[in-house]
């Protein structure tokens, strides 16, 4: 079974707009055992739509089109697809009467273009919309025009999500050949994508019925996507884990993530699990690192805080270095790293101390200190680790690497 | 003229990638005042990219492929186009002595299948690869198959833009009619996107010579992008600048960008202007303000650093709020955002101060504090300003809002 995504509206076709739902069904699909074959993404044009309609049910299996569902002129999914179909739309008075209830609610009076998203095509289904306005529709169809399954979604993401989730999964599922799916995402630190590969290219070939995807994650970060697909859940589940002990066994520690848990996550876990708490110190990661680990909701348990300090006279006055030590050996070295870490442990009286300075760029490196230059330090009261390392790319890529090293760490430290 | 553009990879079919070149052409051709009417994602198979292509050519004027001509057995675009067009392929000596030698000067010996690589569609001119190994090509067809501009290039974005700018433009360029097309881009902070809408289209309206798109940009932040062609480059300057006046004059101190430049770039550019610095203690953003300050290259000059203050003795041990202001209002007041600003401002000998303190969520929300609330302060010296704000969204979004006002707060005062 192959599928067709298609996105339709105006501004997904500027420089600024991208389709993300398309990657949200994407991964739905593929866990029901529909490859997607095609995306296309269409403006609000009534010739450029059919056009595009009469294509996608020629070439796919199922076809589900986003967006254009609206009341405005510009949406215009439902008339065309009824016109590529050769079926009349019918307006559902329920519907409706349905939307003037839900202005009414609010005190609004309903404008008479609201009356379009009654209207459905002859023989599809409705999909009730409990987030907004449009409703959905499916359709199975077996005709002189085809044989195909068809959904028409709403574009904003929310409603899409929980109309595909609740109403089009169970619908799809019982069309589609009996199949069990396990999936498993594996994430592996500081390797490049290449090395990666190449370690896991002869496990991959010894597991030949799980499918395998490797991704570049953030900087500092390879996923590694595991699919099995057999006669039972339980079978399916065995040879996705089968392959995944493989790569544990492979990978060692460098694989930080079992089952697709980002790198804060895991850092997170760990530290609450010890009872720890971390404080950190930030010089070109600029309170980079502060933003990853506070992502993860509940991270004050664990994350006491810390200081960002840019300026020289910060570094002593936030996190306690030593003047002279700046002074002796510059502020981009390993034994500013190494104060940083310590003395920002001791003024938050955390468990653990993370310091980090280093040469972000595009300016402010030398022969001696590059670009992309930077010391990472962590320090437990008794010993503190320091790591040097070169980071290419821009400025962003730099600051992510060094986040990611000094989080990988942590997690080392408590593992 | 209208254009489609096809993204080639099976890897672009999967749920975490997305092409992002189409976004960088999209914008390359707008400006060349050619629209995109199609984007078409299609994987590595034969009579996919076949049946994709000849779709293309029957509905657009150019058609630009992307990927596919690398040199492995997956690599098919040149094979596919040149079979669409019922024009044989012809392998370039000189293209392959290139590569050939490419290999030979880093001390490899080139692999056979690399000689795909220059093989070239008959009529098509060759676009040499500065930065990979996989050349580009370029047809003006007007035969049988119809009457079209077709591009192939390579699918690493570096390789493709650099491609597209130094020889693709100005052969598209010498295709096109003649005009001059201008354009702008201005930013308005704090602003919900249908609000600015509403204000914008009056002005729109009075300026219909001028194409505009409204766009919401990260939480806080609209843009509106303006363009004009005319028979002059200094009559379509003019076109828009008009428009861009009239802009300013409707949205006053809420328009914040008049040439595309983000908030930090402002916030930095006013601090250097006057010489000020600027520090900054954040709660519930976690690093994040100091975190996006930072992205701006050279902002050391004008940002000393701050403290990232999670865990309430930090907030008194790094920024200076006094533990009985906590112990009174809490630490989400508008009590803490203000010593927190004066305490980190006091503490780093900055011109300026921002505290912001606040319920991020998704936890720890009250009737009295619920989800969403923050307090942003700003603290000069003599005067310190308050601003409470609920925000709405999920937590990533909460954090985003509030830098974007703290960040506002700060251009105000400056402006």
């Amino acid at each position: 079974m192959n599928a067709e995504i298609i996105a339709i509206g105006s501004e997904l076709l500027t420089p600024r707009r991208q389709d993300t739902n398309s990657l949200f069904l994407t991964a739905q699909l593929n866990q029901l055992g529909v490859e997607v074959s095609f995306k296309t993404i269409v403006g609000d044009r009534r010739s450029d739509l059919v056009g595009a309609a009469r294509t996608a049910l020629s070439r796919a299996d199922v076809v589900i089109f986003i967006g254009g569902l609206g009341p405005t002129e510009d949406d215009l999914t439902r008339e065309c697809v009824a016109e590529t179909l050769g079926r009349p739309l019918q307006r559902h008075a329920r519907i409706v009467e349905d939307l003037r209830a839900r202005f009414a609610a609010r005190g609004w009076k309903m404008a008479e273009n609201n009356e379009r998203q009654g209207d459905v095509i002859t023989g599809a289904e409705v999909l009730d919309n409990k987030r907004g306005s449009a409703p959905g529709q499916f359709l199975h169809i077996d005709d002189e025009h085809g044989n195909a399954i068809i959904f028409l979604l709403p574009g904003p993401p929310g409603e899409l999500m929980a109309m595909f989730e609740e109403q089009c999964q169970q619908r799809l599922r019982a069309l589609l050949p009996r199949q069990h799916i396990a999936t498993r995402e594996l994430k592996i630190a500081m390797i490049g994508e290449s090395m990666a590969d190449k370690r896991a290219a002869p496990i991959y070939k010894a597991h030949a019925e799980v499918e395998t995807t490797i991704l570049a994650g953030t900087p500092g970060e390879v996923q590694l996507h595991l699919r099995a697909r057999a006669g039972s859940q339980e079978e399916a589940q065995k040879r996705v884990d089968t392959l995944a002990t493989a790569l544990e066994d492979e990978f060692e520690d460098t694989l930080f993530s079992a089952h697709g848990e980002s790198m804060e996550q895991i850092v997170g876990y760990y530290l609450g699990m010890r009872e720890a708490t971390l404080a950190v110190a930030e010089s070109c990661t600029g309170g980079m690192l502060s933003e990853r680990i506070t992502t993860v909701p509940g991270s004050s348990r664990y994350f006491l805080g810390g200081a960002v300090v840019y300026d020289n006279t910060l570094k002593s006055e936030l996190a306690g270095v030593p003047p002279l030590v700046i002074a002796e050996h510059g502020s981009v070295s390993s034994q500013v790293a190494k104060a940083l870490a310590e003395g920002i442990r001791t003024k938050c009286k955390a468990t653990l101390g993370l310091g980090i300075t280093g040469v972000a760029g595009p300016g402010g490196g030398s022969e001696e200190k590059p670009v992309g230059l930077v010391f990472h330090a962590l320090a437990d009261g008794n010993n503190t680790e320091v790591v040097e390392r070169r980071f290419f790319g821009d400025r962003e890529r730099i600051r992510q690497w060094a986040t990611q090293q000094a989080l990988d760490m942590v997690r080392r430290k408590l593992m």
